[in-house]
């Protein structure tokens, strides 16, 4: 697989990956001299070294979960069907107008360092914290691309699905959630890490994009959920039962790209992410009944059993019977309730989802983020279905809208996003 | 002890706070009537019965610590020297202008009846989302005063340090994160169940005050840890190790009112907290290199330990020696750094802190929250100082301040802040 060429060699490189290589960059970083202006001597960095690693749910080998890692490396980007953090940030960005496909391929060499070292519990070249980046609680990094980035490769190489989506009626967009030419998620079960993480990555940066926007989502804390249970959204509603399984066979076949479309073998391996920022109307929602709010889902609150079957007999897994009906002949699951107009009897028409709350200057609601293959056969039909008529669309609107193409995975030695570059 | 009166009696209540008392009230409320106009009959709920419960640290039962109550009730309130969750809410509120005292007294009835349920993992009265309150993770509500709740009831009863703190030369205040009648700290190790408590606790407030400002702070997430150490704050210092022990014997005699003050009876049991918002300029910190880093703090940032001590055998433990020398004589703990200077030889002049990092809008810092008898004898002395000389300094500003008189611990039977009405 081809790599970047222009990036100078790293001082004190691969052997050494660890506290040496940071001791001497940042022992030797100009700074403010307050160390000098205090008289003070050589670097007397301390304290233990730290772990370097890689693999997939490895122990640094201190109590807690802090010190696991999930492993970067692989056929696909972590951070997809690896179990979800309890906290994720997802931060696009917008390209400077000089980075061109040379700056571009600098920057992805960048970001592979940052990403194996980040992930790995180690701070990335030069950080001036390493300790926050000791204990990274399964710290995953995944990194997607918008139209504007591919372009400035290859327009060759836009897929038809990467850029705004089609409207929706009830869209309501323009809020500073839309879109982006560069995409990092990142994932742990702990704000330190994320935080430490997503302020090294923007500073490695700097030089190539500006932020654009940020948006935080949180689901329960790693620990706190009951066994099998799924996460609830901040409407009370169990989200996300009818949601296919990392385990299934053909997930697969649901989200990762082949690569055989025209131009975009250089994705095979990746996958296609629709955000979506939700917003909810909690006021008016509690308003509602609890026998409304059940129609309106098609779920029962209390354990997300649909309304089709028994509450004594029926739990969140038992399946939906659209069919189902009352002595009256009404349908159980009412025919406009949102799982009923969601669902489609094509079983090619699913997306993966993976949904997060988020609360911000009072406002709450969903970061609904979903993988497929291609967004326009997938995320589009459920979206218009349900644009056209939902209950719930009383107490939610759609704020932001963006569409990312998820680069594949990478090796040890590759460099992420290197097939973009490929000829 | 005496309790306000003007309370309605709850339907349905003290023996039966569970699910029935919540049935009997959400399948009751009018709403918009959406399960009525889909023909729908009466209200299933369905599904487990919440437990009830108290006490201190009990399980609910379920696998995960989610189900873990940390018990409100106590000589104490929960949430000061209990075990720090990872996530805390300051939510604080300015009175409604008619709110008078008999208003205040009802709504102290109203905030135990829901800090009683919340912590207990149900859902405080018509709470729409029982589920949500289900997994309170060590939820605890911890409640206080401002100056300008207390003179509506009575002037004689505010105490000397409860208002703005004396002017300090270098804070920024006046970014609306200062003062307030009313502060609720929701704390929890999971967010969700923060995020519940803070919307019903803000419901049930909406006729006695209005929201002023909220900051939302985090520590390392629970089982995130490496075990026995100091949370690290996002400068990268291990943050807080000169703390007393909740296990001190003097820790009472520093932090918990004894109502012996002329007219502070009321508050025998409580405790006055400062709350400081402090911005963290960390690109700037950043680029000092790190011993210079290390001689603003006193301490080495890779273990906490200071630098009176040799590295390699000391710890973060280890006592700081100010009169330690090099061999040229100057102090291995610098003059002007952040510990000599907030050290105090008075041990009386010491506070209990529980600060937690923020993240907001792209700004970094610390919500600096301590505890103490008389904030003018003990913070204001050694912000004095800082505030006078700190190398520190130059990389923090505090942008918000406030001061609460945090309210007596309240047994079960008993009403929180009802000495603050007693004759």
């Amino acid at each position: 697989m081809p790599t970047t060429e222009s990036v100078p060699p790293e001082p004190g490189s691969a052997p050494d990956r660890g506290l040496g290589r940071r001791a001497l960059l940042t022992g030797g970083a100009a700074g403010l001299g307050l160390g000098a202006a205090l008289g003070l001597g050589g670097a007397l960095l301390g304290g233990r070294a730290l772990q370097s690693g890689g693999g997939s749910e490895t122990d640094g080998g201190e109590a807690g979960f802090g010190g696991e890692e999930l492993g970067c490396h692989g056929a696909h980007q972590a951070g997809i069907v690896t179990a979800p953090g309890a906290h994720i940030r997802f931060l696009a960005y917008r390209l400077l107008e000089d980075t061109d496909a040379d700056a571009l391929a600098r920057m992805f060499n960048i970001l592979t360092g940052d990403i194996e070292a980040l992930t790995a519990g180690e701070g990335p070249l030069a950080d001036p914290e390493p300790e926050l980046a000791a204990r990274p609680a399964r710290l995953s990094i995944t990194v997607g691309v918008g139209a504007g980035l591919v372009e400035r490769v290859s327009s060759a190489r836009r897929p038809e699905w990467l850029g705004p989506l089609p409207a929706f009626t009830r869209d309501r967009l323009g809020n500073g959630y839309d879109d982006g030419d560069l995409l990092l998620m990142v994932q742990a079960d702990d704000l330190l890490p994320v935080a430490h993480a997503a302020r090294m990555l923007e500073r490695d940066l700097v030089s190539f994009a500006e932020p654009l926007w940020s948006q935080q989502g949180f689901r329960q804390a790693r620990g706190a959920e009951a066994s099998g249970t799924t996460m609830r959204n901040l409407m009370g509603q169990v989200d996300g039962t009818e949601n296919p399984s990392p385990e299934d066979d053909d997930l697969a076949s649901l989200i990762w790209l082949d690569g055989s479309a025209a131009g975009e073998g250089w994705l095979a391996g990746g996958s296609a992410l629709v955000l979506r920022r939700i917003r909810m109307e909690l006021d008016t929602w509690d308003q509602v009944d609890r026998p409304g709010r059940e129609q309106t889902i098609g779920r029962r609150l209390s354990d997300g059993s649909p309304l089709s079957a028994p509450a004594a007999s029926a739990d969140e897994r038992t399946p939906s019977d659209f069919e189902a009906t009352n002595e009256y002949g009404l349908p159980l699951i009412p025919s406009a309730s949102h799982i009923r107009r969601a669902h489609s009897e094509d079983p090619g028409e699913r997306i993966f989802r993976r949904a997060v709350n988020y609360e911000q200057d009072g406002e709450s609601g969903l970061l609904f983020a979903c993988y497929q293959r291609d967004p326009l056969s997938q995320f589009v039909p459920i979206q218009g279905r349900l644009d056209e008529l939902d209950l719930l669309n009383e107490w939610i609107t759609h704020t932001g809208s963006a569409v990312f193409a998820i680069l594949p995975g990478f090796r040890e030695g590759e460099t992420l996003g290197a097939s973009l570059f490929a000829r």
